[in-house]
């Protein structure tokens, strides 16, 4: 099943009002909160929120490896980087990557003795448990590849899902690097008889007294994913950070964030997907108003998404350089184009910087020229396989998987 | 000029005896001196002292940006990327990146209003200032390439050659983004009649009673390098830091680090090279023992080149994967071979990861079984010239260009 499929129910749906235009708050003094001008959040309250609870040291350890300054912090769990600090670089510095935990974090000790921490990788000919030393052994690979939250422009939808409003923050591109988990799996035999999903267990530490399938996270993919899934240990050229899932995290690349189980316990070839309820009821396309159902799209694959990420407000009349990122999910980007009048008429824009593959995003810019007056900037991304943004994604219970290219226009005032 | 004609002045030039083997001091107490472990240092005590440096805070403010752990401090001005902390993920994280300074570094306000950082552009029909702002409109790429610090490998000279005696960590893989040189130049109605260089001069604060043109960063490099050359503002998707020029630095993709002028003031399209010291007599390739002429070959494009990076001494026998980086200078890497007996035998190793483009550098990684027992470790690239590194390179007065297979060696006890 791919997303693509996928995005079809959700069509079906009941639409709510097209768009939310409560986006539109500008930051005009939002130096004071870190340094980044210009752009346009639908969340500022939460972003003040955050400072705050920054200031009063009410966050996690792992905060001391973030840049607070670049971060919209929704909670001690979910940090996502302003749309200001993206930038045409290709690659998000680990402390601007967005932070979205389900549980919390485990105690640091496990990334302090990294390699002693063991996976267990079942459904296999031979299963056993390996340490990421014993994974080392095995072989390496390094991906580029497009980390984002299938919540990612939730904050747009008008029917205010529940979970985090977020806006474009909660996705970053990365490079990660680890084994193969098809070396693996060969290392081991193979796979079992029957195999259709790879399903990974994370290793939170779970509460007593709760259901455990209610909490745990168990995410299962389809099988063919194990052409390209990575046993993780490091992101961007350091060791794996301990709150993106350190010391070891399954990773899907094109693959929502959700499916990239941190701190990864258990590695199973399965003939079913999981049980819990993170796989079973959510992160599926269900129709607003409706109890989530097995039988709906699962939140795998990613489609096609783009946004402007400048310039900022600080902008004068004359030549202007628009930038912004665009990905494929599993598909190249192939052309980006831009509007500078919320749509009505639209120029293609460059692709810049090296191209780190399919699973990658790519920066563009159109050089152009802006007159004094109001702006709004819009992107729309096209991919290999022909997908094109729409205007407008439909609405779903859950506010995933928006990738409509109207919602996250940025405002911009020049002079 | 290229550094494929510039070889081979010193090839000619008297050698010394082939290599040193002062460099196999196994750090098998590094943990304590920040967590490496198992990798090779011809130069420990500069480690020790650096990390006495540290801890006595004796160390300028921009160590504030670096990961000390993962650095062998020579001096303030010069402090190298532990081997062993160099991975397969492609880019160099930043506070990992090697430092080497020739002057001070000039006060953080430069970078704290970064946009009205103004560079001079000369040589051109329209010659004038243009304020980072200003350069912000007028393009914007990116681009991957190393960057390496012309002594890098210098202390594996054996004619003991002044300056830091750099082992592999004067050298990373970084994502520059700024505006393309040729931009600028366009905008400013081209070059002017005549302009065979292009001139940059630092904006360091040179001391009173010393003659400039003895101190000043001023270096040229042939104008055919305008069609990469970048204006960059940005290291690794963050705004460049104090330490490795920002906020705006002139970069030649292809070219020795000391090209790359920091706190760039002033761009000129020029008809000679520069006067400086730093351009005329430093930073060329001079027999060992002569003083250096500015007819000889300067420290510009540089050639193939790659090292062993792991694994490290905690190594198990059987499997094991052998990983480096390697790169080309201004081509890309074709092949690497990999080496367990001190280049007795080869194996071709696979190139890892992402391409980046051709300035870039390539992990790769050699799966192989190592029994139990010493075992030397070397690679050797070869790039798409067809050029590949020598055994041995010759000495030179000033200990620049090394790319020898044989010196960078790991030696690794499997037990």
């Amino acid at each position: 099943m791919t997303w693509e499929q996928g995005q079809k129910t959700p069509r079906n749906a009941p639409r709510g009002p097209a768009s939310s235009r409560r986006g539109f708050l500008t930051l005009a003094g939002a130096t004071a909160l870190g340094g980044a001008v210009g752009y346009t959040v639908p969340f500022g309250a939460e972003g003040l929120i955050g400072t705050a609870l920054a200031q009063e040291k009410k966050l996690p350890d792992f905060v001391k490896t973030k840049d607070l300054n670049g971060l919209i912090v929704h909670s001690d769990k979910t940090m996502e980087t302003k749309r200001g600090f993206i930038t045409a670089g290709s690659v998000t510095p680990n402390k601007l990557l967005f932070v979205r935990n389900n549980l919390a974090v485990p105690d640091e000790s496990v990334v302090a003795n990294a390699d002693a921490w063991e996976v267990s990788i079942e459904g296999v000919k031979n299963p056993r448990k390996l340490t990421i030393a014993e994974l080392k052994t095995l072989g390496i690979e390094s991906v580029a590849a497009v980390q984002q939250c299938s919540g990612n422009g939730r904050g747009y939808f008008t029917h205010k899902p529940s979970g985090t409003p977020w806006t474009v923050g909660a996705a970053g591109c990365v490079i990660w690097t680890g084994v193969p988990l098809k070396a693996v799996v060969a290392a081991l035999g193979g796979p079992a008889e029957g195999a259709k999903f790879i399903t990974g267990t994370g290793g939170e530490k779970l509460p007593d007294g709760i259901d455990p399938k209610t909490l745990i996270v168990e995410r299962s993919v389809p099988v063919e994913a194990l052409e390209n899934a990575l046993l993780a240990w490091e992101i961007n050229g350091e060791p794996l950070l301990l709150v993106h899932g350190g010391p070891l995290r399954l990773v899907h690349p094109g693959y929502y964030g959700v499916n990239n189980v941190k701190w990864v316990k258990t590695v199973a070839l399965t003939a079913a997907e999981s049980d819990a309820k993170i796989q079973k009821t959510s992160y599926r396309l269900t129709p607003v108003g409706s109890k989530s159902q097995p039988s709906e799209p699962s939140m795998w694959e990613m489609s096609v998404k783009s946004y402007v990420t400048g310039p900022s407000d600080t902008a004068k009349a004359g030549k202007t350089v628009i930038t912004g990122v665009a990905f494929g999910g599993t598909q190249p980007v192939t052309k980006v184009e831009v509007s500078a009048d919320g749509g009505k008429s639209w120029k293609e824009a460059r692709l810049v910087g090296p191209d780190l593959g399919k699973y990658a995003w790519r920066a563009f810019a159109l050089q152009t020229e802006l007159p004094a007056g109001t702006h709004i900037l819009v992107s729309r991304a096209t991919d290999a396989s022909g997908a094109t943004q729409p205007e407008d994604f439909p609405g779903n219970e859950g506010g995933y998987a928006h990738n409509g290219w109207r919602d996250p226009a940025v405002k911009v005032v020049i002079s």
